[in-house]
């Protein structure tokens, strides 16, 4: 069979491999790029023990304006995956591409590096902007036919792909063994970020929007994965746009194993989440390494 | 006394603080960033048993087109640095600013971005070109002054800052108490990325060359201050630019001791760099940190 992956960059990072691959989504309709730490687990099977080789995959969902780039070169999460037997995949932010319209004003918050991993319902946008199936199916089912990894998966992002995580988690129960989330947008039906896109991709079919509300699928939700969230308390975006607040009250109504860890001092920033991403990929690994 | 420093950022990192400061350089005559990373012992002294908090400084001198943001943004150094009670200063690569003459065919290897860390003796570049006292002595100077640091340096750097890092220890013996380096251009002498710089900086006068190359001081050094260099066998200007066998060469024949490892697969990247920082601030911190 042939590869449907092309690599575009390879580099060897703690005893494993940061590769980056381009291919043609179906789902988007367009051309795509991610990202992917394989650690030395992957190749050998040595420290695993697995005879297959084969690894777990940490999901990174990353925020507003981001590519598939800036969690692998930011974040320092490769040392923790290396040493843990994780393997890392991180995705772009929205579809891309000449075809691929972007916010008509030009803005950076909906739109190209913005695509807030939803299904969009209203053209001209529900042609490419599919970033929940090509985030929960397309992606894993390619990177778990042509990479050395299980279908064991978890899912994590700061921001947009904060959001994006909590609501892949929620609304996929059985998929995904652990989920965590840095500063999330987890109201965005309630939010300018949210509202600005939600409005675009949706419509006023405001029913619609609550299907991609972390706080309104909480209340839904059958599975019960608990779910860690960091947030700095010195987050210029905290009060307008975040409100983990929000998030805290419908897991406590639904009865929902929520911890979050308000960070005192702590930005928005990428020094912020590589300050506590060692946690979330322990966190992440008790469930993923799990017998 | 007031402060010769702008803060222009600030970022809470491992417990500690991510800072960039703008300040006025006298030596380099322009107005230059540099950022600096104080781990969480200088401002309590509680970890690091001092009253003072003061803490040792670890200086990072990036390569060919960097700033004083890639370090700090893609080493993950500040998780090892808290951990062990330094601090980090990382300068930018060359003088700044609209007086600064830059390359004339507009080349990113020399000039701006690209200041080899010397003194320049040739003009227009001796007026600000004068990298080496700004990193050695004026920068120091300011940084031990106004931040809880203390005159303990070591100094590192990457590529065109591993140069830099080794001139400065081999020039000024007593100045720093550990020295090391990823991927340097050891050779400055005699590879093409020196060459270039130094015809312009100096001319034709080579006994001036030889004061600037690693290998030639190496020969003249009455400080035997060990010296740790990684360096990747897939890094891609290894051959032409690198020659780490000239700097080895160099250092049996004067007896000074250097430890060269050779690291399978790793490339020139940030990649390689994140994968061994942490044996390089251990490398520092020995001898930082000791009575």
């Amino acid at each position: 069979m042939e590869s449907q992956l092309t690599q575009i960059a390879a580099n060897r990072c703690f005893g494993g491999w940061h590769k980056r691959f381009r291919h043609r989504s179906a789902v988007l309709d367009c051309n795509m790029v991610f990202a992917v730490y394989l650690p030395p687990q992957a190749e050998s099977g040595a420290k695993s023990g697995a005879k297959s080789g084969k690894v777990p995959v940490f999901y990174w969902l990353s925020g507003l304006t981001c590519t598939d780039e800036n969690f692998m070169q930011k974040a320092g999460a490769m040392r923790m995956a290396a040493e843990l037997g994780i393997a890392i995949v991180a995705p772009d932010t929205s579809p891309r591409g000449p075809d691929v319209p972007g916010d008509p004003d030009g803005a950076w918050d909906f739109g190209l590096g913005a695509g807030f991993y939803v299904n969009a319902t209203r053209e001209p946008w529900a042609k490419h902007y599919r970033m929940h199936d090509y985030v929960v199916r397309e992606l894993p089912a390619l990177v778990e036919a042509e990479l050395p990894v299980t279908d064991r998966r978890s899912i994590s992002g700061h921001s947009m792909g904060g959001h994006g995580a909590l609501v892949c988690a929620l609304r996929n129960p059985g998929r995904y063994r652990a989920v965590s989330a840095f500063a999330p947008i987890g109201n965005p039906a309630s939010v300018p970020w949210g509202e600005k896109a939600f409005e675009r991709f949706f419509g006023t079919d405001y029913a619609a929007w609550l299907d991609w509300d972390s706080c309104a699928l909480l209340g839904r939700a059958t599975e019960k994965l608990p779910i860690l969230v960091d947030q700095g308390d010195a987050d210029s975006f905290l009060e307008k746009q975040l409100k983990p607040e929000n998030l805290q009250r419908a897991a406590e109504a639904a009865g929902h194993p929520l911890t979050l860890r308000m960070q005192p001092g702590y930005d928005h920033s990428y020094f912020f989440i590589a300050s506590f991403i060692d946690d979330h990929l322990r966190h992440h690994a008790a469930a993923l390494l799990a017998d």
